[in-house]
């Protein structure tokens, strides 16, 4: 850990033998304060450096609501991952937000991306703050392991897939609750990118997960887990989940769809399968 | 199952199998619509009877509180134990609030009592709603067992103690997070109780954990566990836990109490404890 942070701590709340905190720190990326919160699990050694998985929330969503609804700290503790959790959007007065006040826009709505069209550009570079700069900082104020791994839900799942295939290296494993697989073809992701990248398509692609798992073929590869519910209202209204699967199929790529009966595209589906997604992260941190 | 219901149901998440549930109706006793939530384990006949338990939540909570933020599910679909979550106070706008909008009396603290004073009396009836009107419905309306267990936090840990050391035949065992114990001596129990009992102190004892646990002495009991946070800011502000410890020493009443290092006054403490209270309550359930 440095002698100087780049960190203010918000809160700090004792939980499942670890920690439960809170952050705050100025993104030069973003350009703009940003919020983040962080699960230390307990640990015997400060020496250790951690095995850490980065969790990406969904449209609407904060840094908070995966740490108060998944009860992913109970797992998380026992198998010593420490949970990173980021904001889904820059935030402040300054940021400019969808002129209809839109949840599928804006702030709570980044997408994940580097937005090239105003008047989004100046501050909707996610992709950048949750590759690089996130990362850098939390390695120089935290001992964690070099290669973490990647989650998350809906909006975030495209987050996590998309991040993941393009970064192998960087990561051990990707696993994503109801994802936004196909950006391109549906209509959450046609509107955000329209805005944030322009018209131009073919530019669009970078962020797509079939696009990219097409791309990297079958002989690249990041082991991957995706888990569906079957009575989510946005299942076939946003095509989550199934067109990935069919180019894994298509092409001989690894990975592990699941549906599940009756689930939808709540926290309540997220809390009741989030213990099998932190045991699959485990076996390749 | 009756073939009229009286709820409305407003949401159904599977969840762990199960599924949790919200509901409203009328309330007679509370002159008001109500809202409450269960979770429903997953159970292979319907013709069982589930032991259930009642939550009752603390200051400025709804029946949602500990919905989202307990992870309690896992474990009593695990254990096969339905929840059942009240509501906080009567709701809606005929129900008098607080004149200031203070957090601590009317709207979301109803202190589980039965208001004599006006303007409360009318509406804040709480005691009897959690002790008589809801249980009966719920028998009505669902398949649970005679006794079942109550547990609550902060002002549900009070309302949880209360109402289970004045009703040990109805409840089979009660277990409390950081519970207001001494209510006449302490800045919140004697604020609400002023409003909603008047001045008369010696009115409040049938709603003082502390002093109900006097009158019943050793001979009567029911199976007691109590879990406080040590880094909890109303610990010691509002007395909360050891004042019932001393009594409970004093006069020989075996309970459980126990103080846990760095833990605070919220749901990320419940949420590291809840396990071993509902496998506390499934002993006796």
């Amino acid at each position: 850990m440095s002698n100087t942070t780049e960190l203010a701590e918000l809160s700090a709340n004792k939980c499942f033998g670890g920690w439960q905190k809170r952050y705050s720190h100025k993104s030069k990326v973003l350009d703009c304060e940003m919020q983040f919160s962080i699960f230390f699990p307990p640990t015997t050694s400060p020496d250790i450096k951690l095995p850490a998985l980065y969790w990406l929330s969904g449209l609407t969503c904060t840094d908070e609501n995966f740490a108060t609804k998944a009860g992913a700290q109970r797992i998380a503790a026992e198998l010593g991952i420490m949970l990173i959790m980021p904001d889904t959007s820059p935030r402040g007065d300054n940021v400019p937000d969808a002129a209809d006040g839109a949840y599928d826009l804006g702030l709570g709505a980044g997408f994940y991306v580097n937005a090239t069209q105003e008047p989004w550009k100046d501050h909707y570079q996610m992709y950048d703050y949750i590759v690089d700069e996130l990362p850098s900082l939390i390695s120089k104020e935290f001992r964690v392991k070099d290669k973490a791994a990647i989650a998350g839900h809906s909006m975030g799942g495209h987050g996590a897939l998309t991040i993941a295939l393009s970064n192998i290296k960087r990561f051990c494993s990707v696993s994503a609750f109801a994802p936004i697989v196909n950006p391109t073809d549906c209509q959450w992701g046609q509107k955000a990118f329209t805005h944030y990248l322009g018209d131009d398509k073919n530019l669009w692609a970078d962020y797509d997960s079939c696009a990219l798992m097409r791309q990297q073929g079958q002989f690249l590869h990041i082991p991957m887990l995706v888990d569906q519910g079957l009575d989510d209202n946005f299942f076939h209204a946003q095509k989550l989940t199934k067109p990935l699967e069919e180019v894994a199929k298509e092409i001989g790529y690894k990975a592990e769809f699941r549906y599940h009966p009756g689930y939808d595209h709540s926290y309540f589906f997220i809390s009741s399968l989030i213990e099998e997604h932190l045991r699959f992260h485990a076996k390749y941190l």
